[in-house]
This record gives C-alpha cells, sequence and structure tokens, in this order.
C-alpha cells in the first residue's frame, strides 16, 4: 500500500451484518496482500440516511448516502459492493453493471431464477467491455475449503464416488424466536434452502469441480406461525398482527446428481440444536477422502487412501501453514484465521481479475446456476420429490 | 452361575463371523449378568460336516451337526439362534417355531416383505403358546444408543424436530474388490440397504420410538462388475466366469417420514472412503440434541439446550459409568467396552424375556417394519423417488 | 481349541475386580486365538472360602479354595495368576515360583524395591528351570499401545525427541469418598503413583524401547482424611473411627530421565475431574509423533512428519483392521474392542512363550524397573524434588 | 467512531510479524468496540529507515522513524507500543512512561528480573501521574481463556485442586532448521521458556486467579549448534561462521506450586512434533474442570460434576456466542474468530482503562511476576530441580 496502485473506488449497498463483513475486507485485505489496484472505501449507501452515516462512520467510508442510484451516476465509483436482502440484488446489479460498474452482490444471488438470468445476462455484457461481476460465495475462499478443492483437482482423492454436505443452523429452534424477513418469501426467496442450503450447493460445486443437473428433495416449515416483534412491523402482511406466518422452510433434504452422475446428499436446516454454523461436506473418491466442518475452519481431514494400510486414518491438517492456500498472508505457523478472513481473499481475488482483466469466479453464471438447483429443489418438493432436472427451472422461472 | 437356574439349551444355526459374536455372547452374559435361565451351548449347525465341527469346537459347543431339521426334533433343545445369511432366516425360523424354540434370528429378518410377514404371522401364533421370537438388531444395546433412547424418552431433547442417521463403510470402494454372496440379489436381498441401511432405520426408530410410514429415496450401484475369486464359485451365476455382476445397491439415499411427521435423512453406503463401521445418527428436539458414532461406541453427545446459554454445548458422555445402561456388570468407571458386548446384552434381555414370558424386543414385528422399510425404499428408487408408504410394500410383496 | 493341544491348569488368587478381568481372558482368549496350551480354569483361591466359591461359579473355575499354599502343592496347578493386592504378590509369587508354578502376577509388582528384587530373583532361578514370571501391565496390549512400540520400533517417527505421558482418573474428587485399602501406604504401597503411574512408567519404557535411569518428582495428598464406611473395618488403623488418614499420594508429578538422555513428563493424578480413565502418551521424534488416550482406545494418532507439508496432520488410526497387532482374530474391519480384550491379548503372549520355553514380557525384571522408579519419584519427593537416580533405589530399600 | 471520542495517538516500536498484528488491532478495534478515545496510528519506529516507512505504507501509519527516542519528544504522540525483541523492552518502556507516554510492551515483559523490576518501578511511578503501563499477554483476551478466568471465579469448576499447562510448537525439530536471534540468550533471555512459557505461566496464573510462589523445573537444549543464514550475519558472536550456538532451551519442564498450595504441572516445547501452536491448559476442580487448546481456539471444554450423572461429560462450548467474553461485537453465533482478534480486545481494554484512569492488567507487576517464574524455572534447572522460590530470583537478579 505504498500508494503506487491505481485506486479501486468501492460503493457499498446496504448496512446489515454483511456490511460489516465486507468493510472489514476492504479495510483488512490490503495490508495483508499485495493488490494491484488498491481499495478505497468511498461510499456507503443506505435505506436510512441517518443509519448509512452512522454505519458509513463507524466501517471507515469516506461518505454515505441514501440514493443507490446516485452513487451508479458518480464517476469516481469503480465497484458496486451489493450487500441488501435477496429480493433487491438484481436491481441493484444489472443497474450497476449498465452503469459500467463492476459488481460484487451477495449470495444467493436473487430470489428466482428468471432475476438471476437476467444479472447473468446483464454480467455477459458487461464482461464484453471489461466490466466484471461476482458473487460472494466466500467460504470457498476459507482455506481448507480451498485446499480440498485443490487436493481433488490433483487428483489426492482420486475419482469422486460420493459426497454428502450439510448446513446445519439452530436459531429458529425456539418457537417465540420472532418472525424475520428472512422467513418471508416474497423478501427472502426461500428459507434455509436459500440462505444456507446455497452455500452448501456451491461448495459441493466448487469443491468438486462438478455441476449438479437434477435434484430429488424435501422441503418443511417446522414452525409456521411466529411472533412479531413491535420492530418488525412494516414487513410484508405483518402489521398490526401478534404472529406472522412463516412462508419459507425451516429445513431442506435432498439428493442431487452431478454432471458425471456422482450422487450427493443435502441438508439444510435452522433446527440442528445445538449446531451454531456448522456447514460440513465430506467426499468420498477412490483413493480418499475429505472431511470438512466450518466450527472448526481452520482443519481438514483428509484420509489419504493410498497410505500405508497400518497407518492411515483421517489426518486433522491444521491448515495454517504457508503452504496453504492465502495462509502466507497472514501469520505464523498455527496460528488460526476467523471467519472473516474468507472476505478478505474474496477481495484479493477480485481485485486480482479486475486488474488483470478476467472473469472473478463465482460468476453471476456461477450464481445462476446454483438459484437453477434451489429452484428445482422447491419445485421437486412440490411435486412429491420428482427427480427435477435444473433445466426444468428455465421455464418454471 | 451357581446351576441354581433352570437350563436355556441353545442351538446355533450358521458359522461365520456372525456365529463368533454369538458364540461370544452366550459364553460371556452368564459371568457378567444374573440370568434367569442358565444358556447352554448345545449345538451348532453348519451346513458343511467338517466345518460346523471345527467351529463347534473352538467356540465351545458341545455337538455340530450338519442338519438343522434334525436339531428341531430334539427335547434338548430350546432355542434356536440363526445366524446364516437372509434367504434362509424364514424357512429355518418358521420352522422353528412351529418346533416350539425360542428364536434368535439375526437381522435383516429377512429379504422380502413377503417372507418377513410369514415369519411375522408365526411368531404371532408361538407366542400364544409362550415361544418367542426376536430379531438381531444389537446396536440397541450398544450402551450409549440404549442411552440415547432413555433421553429421549425422558424428554431430555424436548419435541424430536428431526434426525440423520448414516451408517458408512468403506470395504467396496477398491474397484477390485472380489464378487461375495452380499452383492448378489438373490442371497442378500439388497446390498448397503438391507446390510447396514436397516441397522440405520431400526435404530432410529427406535432411538426416537418412532416409526418410519413413508420414505423417498435413490438407490445406486457404483460398481457392477467385480472379480470373482475361484473360492467363490458355486455362487449363482458365477460358475466359471472371470467376473460377477452386482446386483445390488453399494449406497442408498433416502428420506423417511416417522408416523409423528418427523423428516429424517438417511445414508447407507459401502463407498464411503475412511469409514471403516460408522454408524451415525443426530437426533435434534426442541430441547436439545443427541448424537452418535459407532466408531467411538463408549462415547455419546448429549446437547442440553435448557443448559445456561454461556456453557452449554455439546458434551461427550464416557458410557462407561454404573448410571448407563448394562454398564454396572461390566468394569469400573472409564473402562471401555467393545462391538461384541452388545451381544451379550442382547442374551440377556432375551433370557429375561423367555424367563417372564414376555414378547423380547425387537420382535419379528418389529423386522417387518424394517423390511417394510427397506422394500420401500428400492419401491420409490424404481419410482423415480417417489414418496412410497411403507403399507405399499403390502402389494409389492 | 480341539482338544489336541496339551492343557495349562491355571489357579487364580484373588477374587476382586482383576479376578474377574483374568478370567475372562482365560476365558475367551482361546476361543480366538490358536493357543499352544489349552487353559483350564480349574481352581480361585480366596481368602473367605464363600466368596471365592461364589466367584468360581460366576466366573466359571472348576473348584474353589480358601488356601493358596495348598494350591501350591498340586500337581494339577501349572500357573499361577496372582490378582491380589500388592502387599501379598512377593509371598504368593515366590512360594509359587519355587514349587515349579509359572506365575503371571497383577501389577505393581509389589509394595517396594525389596520385594521385587526377591521376586524377581524368584523369577529367575525359575526361569533356570523352565518356569516363567510375567508381570500384568496389559495396557502393552491395547492394539493401539502395540501399534505405537511398532511404529517407534519401525523408525517411523525417527529418533524419539520428547515425551509426555499422564494417567488422570478422578475418583477422589469428592472428600467424601470413602477410605479403602488403596489409600493405605501399608497395604497399597504407593496411591496414584503405584496405582496408576506404574502404569504410565510401563508404557512409556514399552512404547519408547527405553528405560528410566533418574526422575525429579513431587507426591501430593490433596485430601488427607476420608470417612470410612462400615464395611471398611478392619483396615489397618481404621477400626471404630470415624474417619482414617490418608497415607499415599493423591497426584504424582514427575520429570523422568530415560537411558538415552531423552526426558518424559510424567503426571498421575485421582483428582482430574471428568477423566475417567485416561492414560494418554504423547511421543515426539525427529520425523513424526504419536499420540494415545486410553478413552478413546482403539484410536492412535499419528504424524508422519515426512509426508507432504500441505497434508500432513495427525491421522486418527482407527486400530481396528487386520494389519493391526492382535485385531486379526478379532472382528471384522471397523469393529471396536474393549478394555478387557488387552487380557485376552496377554494369556495369548503368555501362553505362547511358555509354550516355546521363552521369557514372557512384561517380566519381573521389568517389574522391578517399574518399581524403582516408583521409589525414586517418592525418594525424589522427599528431597525436594531433587534428581534421583534409580540405582539409588537400592539402598532405600 | 464518529469522531467525538478524543484521539489516542499511537507510535509503534517495532515492525516485525508482531508489528503486524498490533497494527492490525489498532486498525480494527474501534471498529467493533465503543472506544471512549480514538486510536490514531500516528508512527511506526524501525532501525532501518526504509523498512520502517515500507511497513508503515502497508500497514497504514501515517508516518514512520528510525529513532524512538525523538518520538518520546513528541507532543503528539501518546501512547508508545512496544513490538521490539525482549532486550530492547527496558530502555524503551521505561523512557516513554518517562516522557509521559502510556505504554503497551509485548511479553516477555524483560529479558531479566533486574530489567522487569526497573520497568515495574517506572510503571508505578508513570501510574502515579495517571500515566499507565500494560503488558501484551494477549492470549488472556481470547474469548475461551477469558470465559474459563470468569467461570472459575464465578466458583463453576469449585475449588481448584490442580492443572497442567503446556505450550507445544514444533518449529526447531528439523535440526537444519537455521538459526536465529530468538535461539541466542543474550537476545531472547531464554528459549522456549521465555517465548512460549511465559504465556503458559500468565494464563495460568491469570485463569485461576493465583500466583506461582516456587517452580521445580528442567530446561534442555535438544539441538545445540545450528546453521546461520546469510541474512541472520550479525547476530551476536555468528558473523562469518557456518553454525552458531543454541544458548536458549529447546523444551521447558517444570512443577509450579501457587500461592495457595495448588500445583501445576508446566511444559513449554519447540519440538512437539506435529504441534503448531498448542497452547492448553486444563484445570481440575472440586466441582468441574476446563479445559482449552488454542490451536482450537474458539472452543472451551467444560465438565460440570454437579451435573446428572448419567449425562454429564466435557462439553464442548463454541464461544462464539453473545452471551461470551467479547463476543458481541463481532460475528452472529457461530461464527468463528482467529489469533488476531486477541490484540483487538488487547487495544479495547487498555484503551477503555487509561480513559478511565485505571490500570490496565496485565500490568508490569504482572509481568514481573512472570519474568521471576521465568528466572525461577532457570535457576531450579541450574540446581537439579530443587524447588525455587520466586523471591529468589531478586538476588539472582
Amino acid at each position: 500500500m505504498t500508494g503506487s496502485s491505481p485506486p479501486l473506488r468501492v460503493a457499498m449497498v446496504g448496512n446489515g451484518f454483511m456490511g460489516a463483513a465486507h468493510s472489514q475486507a476492504w479495510r483488512v485485505a490490503p495490508r495483508f496482500f499485495d493488490l494491484p489496484l488498491e481499495p478505497r472505501m468511498s461510499v456507503l449507501v443506505g435505506r436510512d440516511a441517518g443509519r448509512a452515516a452512522g454505519a458509513a462512520a463507524r466501517w471507515g467510508w469516506a461518505e454515505s448516502s441514501d440514493d443507490w442510484r446516485s452513487v451508479l451516476d458518480r464517476d469516481d465509483v469503480d465497484l458496486v459492493d451489493i450487500v441488501t436482502p435477496g429480493w433487491s440484488h438484481a436491481e441493484i446489479a444489472i443497474a450497476a453493471l449498465e452503469a459500467g460498474k463492476h459488481v460484487l452482490c451477495e449470495k444467493p444471488l436473487a430470489n428466482s431464477v428468471e432475476e438471476a438470468r437476467a444479472m447473468a445476462d446483464a454480467a455477459a455484457r458487461a464482461a464484453s467491455r471489461g466490466v466484471f461481476a461476482m458473487v460472494g460465495f466466500t467460504y470457498r475462499r476459507v482455506p481448507a475449503a480451498t485446499l480440498a478443492r485443490d487436493l481433488i483437482a490433483a487428483g489426492r482423492i482420486g475419482t469422486v464416488r460420493q459426497l454428502s454436505v450439510s448446513y446445519l443452523q439452530d436459531w429458529l429452534v425456539d418457537p417465540l424466536a420472532p418472525f424475520t424477513w428472512r422467513l418471508d418469501k416474497e423478501q427472502a426467496g426461500s428459507g434455509a434452502l436459500g440462505d444456507i442450503g446455497a452455500h452448501a450447493i456451491d461448495l459441493a460445486q466448487y469443491v468438486t469441480g462438478r455441476q449438479l443437473v437434477s435434484v430429488s428433495g424435501t422441503l418443511e416449515t417446522l414452525v409456521t406461525e411466529r411472533p412479531v416483534l413491535a420492530e418488525s412491523h412494516g414487513l410484508s402482511g405483518t402489521a398490526g398482527v401478534g404472529t406472522a406466518t412463516v412462508t419459507v422452510d425451516d429445513r431442506a433434504l435432498f439428493t442431487g446428481r452431478f454432471d458425471d452422475g456422482v450422487l450427493g446428499g443435502f441438508e439444510a436446516s435452522r433446527f440442528s440444536t445445538g449446531r451454531k454454523n456448522a456447514l460440513r461436506f465430506e467426499v468420498s473418491g477412490s483413493l480418499g477422502a475429505l472431511s470438512f466442518d466450518l466450527e472448526n475452519l481452520n482443519a481438514l481431514q483428509f484420509y489419504d487412501g493410498t497410505a500405508d494400510p497400518a497407518t492411515r486414518g483421517f489426518s486433522t491438517i491444521l491448515v495454517t501453514e504457508p503452504e496453504h492456500p492465502y495462509m502466507e498472508a497472514w501469520w505464523p505457523s498455527g496460528h488460526l484465521i476467523g471467519y472473516e478472513h474468507g472476505f478478505s481473499h474474496q477481495v484479493r481475488d477480485l481485485v486480482d481479475a479486475i486488474a488483470r482483466g478476467e472473469q472473478p469466479r463465482p460468476s453471476f453464471d456461477d450464481g445462476l446456476q446454483v438459484q437453477r438447483a434451489l429452484e428445482a429443489v422447491e419445485l421437486s418438493s412440490q411435486n412429491g420429490s420428482a427427480w427435477t432436472a435444473l433445466a426444468e427451472t428455465e421455464e418454471y422461472a
């Protein structure tokens, strides 16, 4: 950060918890990675001017605004970082890309395949002009997950035979946990499926290098009415009532077939009592296996089936060494990183790709693929768990 | 074992690995538990007279025979213990019950619902005469599993909300692993589904106290041709050829709905590289959760959601204390038991039930219920994972 | 066990918990291992004739007696298995050896170096006549521990650099836990040090193939008075009083230097709240490391420092495969064994050695070496933790 | 961070790895915590002007300097943050305190008790003028460690009975690992003892709320000569030679007695093959126990001995909830933090204390206490592990 790199002026739209995570990444990444462009935290946009100003001050953005459209008109903004709820992604992202701004958009890409397709189309048009879009599946950039991908790509577990992926949380176990926008289909698109199942799908596809082609699944809502807190008034359909109806799933169970025929078992739940943020995968191959749990994110379990039969077993790799993805930039051997570091890695990779004029990944096409998988699961669930091709989501959309 | 208890004279049919496990249980249980009847290892039956004699000598049976029918005619046999492959269970068990012998039959109960129903009918008739039948789902009697059942029954995790159950092994990962009778549908009934999935189903039903009513699932065979070893000749359809076709599943993935509406995710696989005998369950309730893995069978994970929020977490209960099921009979605090102890617990419970004139559990009805679940999964898999009621297996059978 | 092997007629002296474990081993070992001599459970000896008869019936001994000396006169006894408290070991073992009986003696060998030396001398004289003595450090024969020894001997962790060993229990944490003979120096010799620290020392020496030459340590007694239960009356010095004075250590902390200069840290405690039977070691070498915990006795942790830096980590070896020591005799891959199996392994190795006319290990010399280490720790503790050579225990004795 | 808080202008002396960690803390803490003073990263001081300027640019310091003394003369510096090697701490810290600057000094406080006492005296004089000094034992501020302290202070494990503490790394296992200043007694004071053993001592004292009064220990150096890399030339006594002599310990084993009589076992090693940064403690009390490992820093193990005997066991508390120390400021439930977050917590607590005019902890007196313990261990090791009171270090100094 000697000031010799050209600047990359960022506007962030949204000021919820994800805004804090993204701000931390824009702030921290340049201090640990040599970036070809120097990110500048130029402007934070929020719907409420006062709250936006407060968040900008707290998080270190130079300015704030309550009008995202006006920000798109500014010449001194190069990239728009979208951390709003899913229903607003399409409109903002497409407008930003058309205005010539690079876009980083939180996951899931949209609330429907239709929106996601429009976004992917806009991204394709923009890319032809050297303007790029990326969707924020940051768990790809947890070093242990990246290492898993690298090991599979290098053939270290042989041919992938099967996988199991789950994302387990428990914040809805209490039936008195209050209603939020995340439980409203209009705003959130879906429930556990889209919120955390989307991560499970993206991670499974990323780590294995394969794509889902069809699914069979079941969604369920375990608590259908929840109390509305006074501060929640204004949510669609909840004004003035004591409870609101949960219109999204609490849990999704599905089986997915990948393009090479491999089957994966998937689960996403907000009712996994005692599990706080357990994104897990296990990939079994002809020569080995890999297992991961985000609740212990610095570790990767690796079974090398080619090792001496008397000593083989799952090894706990502490993914904190300079040999590991992204880790040379951080602390000495054995020093752990946390949740937020994936966002710094995302900034690094995004900035690198933009500077090189290359498409950053995961692209909006990648996001669209996940959206198709989400909707195929919903379709399947509505049709008695019938196997549903992701292609069928087009007509559904 | 002062000799004051009346004898229970046992004939065991079968001399494979399961015979060793059952023999150990008949030998050991009376040394650690006060049994109301004194088991006597009277006669071991095997198809090959020489091998039966050898096994009898090694395992400590007083006599051997190569004719199970003749054993049923003997007055000095009270109980027949069936440890043969599944295709032979129905014939032997029904004949034994009709001959007035109590029966312990290995799982799965049979190779089809039709057979299982006939067995359950025979067991019902026998029970009316004070002659009892039991099916050998011994994992119910791993103390950690029994404790899980007890804790759920006592309301310690509140209302059961969801569960996940899997049974993972890896002995077929190598495509050159040879063909065996377990890969032949005629003899084995099904593959991973019936062999280990049956355990997963029984354990899920036992631990939760609920029954599956319908399923949606997918079976797959990952390696369809396997080499035939010389010693395997004589297997159906394999004589004189270099390979044989695998006619059973290698992996089963299914979702089951229980009678109270709860959904469970299930997986049974022989391709889970690095997992040797990982029968696992996690049951999530409104107040807590329980988690278990047979590869660490002396431990049970318990999450008490009613505990202090600052200190709650999954507790590793070392299930080796006198407060724990079956454990007072064994060693001092902290001393582990192994796989085989479940068989001794099975002997204790079976002998106790017979002496009291009560139906031992799991009964043949319980075994039939599992058989229905297995066939419903097969039916569902054949019908594009359509939800299939266990009742539908009747017409299928 | 076809009866073709010559018999090995066993008399067991003692009928406490260890008697149950040894009985199980004599009963079970011949059923799983091909033994060159066929053990016969001939006679059980206890001080109280009635209790001895009851234990003999329960555990399956042909006869019982209340006079161990008379048993030594019998021609139909080949081996004496001593499972009494430590204070009685020397007298019985020496008499048995002089009577021409093989001896298996529980650990620790004796309550003093003086006694242990006399026993070792008697064993040396007997060995010259083909009569052998062994001391029962069975944890050497937990397959994971044996595997650790094998891996170190094969150079798989390179040169041993350091080790840490501990044996942690918690049965004395409650200050109201009653007084027992184990807390009386006269009867028990020492406390945590001799009871469980002895195992830690033997295992450390066995696994590394090295011997302790000097120690520096500290003993402490955390609760010095304990209530006497009515049934405990008769213990030395406790008759008629409400409490008794604990005259042994509750915890021992010491550092030991091995013959090749390596330092080991040791801890033995009965006050490790929550730890039930945690015998642990970690051995670090120039090329790798090994780690073990008896509370998960089927697992061994192995770090292979020569592996790829990106994937190395501690592997959890599930020591249940045919490649592992003793395991081929038991169950299929992935099936766990328990505490008692080490005793069956001990029987196998003892019977094999006797049949071959070779000295079984651990010998009484090995037991003497451990006894010297125990007393050196006591000496050091009395002398302000001054480094104390094991050789100095001779004059102390 | 609205700019309404008064500034706290910081100068940091040192630009090694610790400088990166401290810079991150000064940068990040104000974004997550409401601080009563607003830290400003004013000036970074390094011996080499060019390197200092580069580090300042990378880490975000406004200015750089190669003269720490000149910085002390500046009115626009309120606090001096010392992250240099231990030999230089005393001079800089005392001068800074005398110049009226608050001081944050990395651990260990100094290379000798003599220096540490001078520093503590300077701190006492400064405190009387409202100028405060703190030593950087940041592991106190890993939330799991802070929670352990809180639980012990609240009596949740009853009376502390014993503890074991170790800090294990493996970066010196390779005998060809090059010589560095950390292996030179002149510069580093001691080896594993002072570098990581100091953390073990401070954490043990902090968590238990007790102080060490005497120790018995042994130091050893396992590799005494190491190669000198070209870039290391200039190290004392190494110029022009191929190897240098290691003059510090590689491993320290000691027992410490706390002021209430409790004994703790301690180990610090750089030869624990496969352990990268394993700072561990286990504290056993009359009612429970706590166990921690920095390699899984978001977890704390808690055994509640007062819980139901059938379900008690060590609970894995995922210390990521709003109920946990420091965690409300960070991410939602279940989201992990890393190594560096302890430094942000340190900044928060330091700034809070300064603003309130209270002594921040750990104070220089706390640092002096640790220094005394370190030197008592060295003294004991030189005297055959004789028990050595910390008070005796005065005359040694």
